[in-house]
């Protein structure tokens, strides 16, 4: 992890800025790019991240689908300056996502299916 | 909290998207507006919320002041569709802020000096 003189500004050896984390790019296992984090969704009452929804697909913004994932499917490297998850692409687009205007209701059913998935 | 019916898109009775937390308006014990979320601080490793930064002050996003406050400090006051926290105006700004280009190294001991103002 980089020291005190290279930390980015909206970083620590410990936390990372929600702002730096959204847009950030995601890898699968074989160093193609599944797409990039487009927002997270936090448990209200512990403050936890649940799911890192990460964008996919689309032109100009229309035509994106999302998919979440698990936050500890998330490994940050430095290399690449984004996230990898390891998994393959394949696999990875096989997972529940959903259209934009197309959100589902996040409740635990459905928290439960993301996560079965990526058991 | 809202049932499904009436759902906020972003929003579920146990969930709620960052995107939509950023820029929620905080306001203090007395009604007062503190500022508004400018971003979160997550741990990397659990991915929980450590901080809410708070930005407040400033002209067209010029001068602007950034006050870490612990996630547990908020609840969401949907009446004035924002954060309350129970703290005086006062209170609130006597505590650890920065200025914009001015940040902190999120150490544990900066860490440990929000955590213990807000004990």
């Amino acid at each position: 992890m980089a020291d005190n003189n290279t930390l980015d500004r909206n970083e620590t050896q410990d936390m990372i800025s929600s702002a730096k984390v959204e847009g950030t790019a995601v890898y699968g296992r074989d160093g193609e790019k599944i797409g990039s984090i487009h927002h997270l969704m936090l448990g209200k009452r512990d403050g936890k991240v649940r799911h890192a929804v990460v964008s996919y697909g689309g032109f100009l913004g229309m035509g994106e689908d999302y998919f979440p994932l698990p936050w500890n499917e998330l490994s940050y490297d430095e290399e690449r300056s984004g996230y990898v998850v390891q998994r393959d692409a394949d696999q990875l687009r096989g997972g529940p996502h959903y259209a934009r205007d197309h959100e589902p209701v996040w409740d635990r059913a459905y928290e439960a299916q993301v996560t079965g998935y990526y058991a």
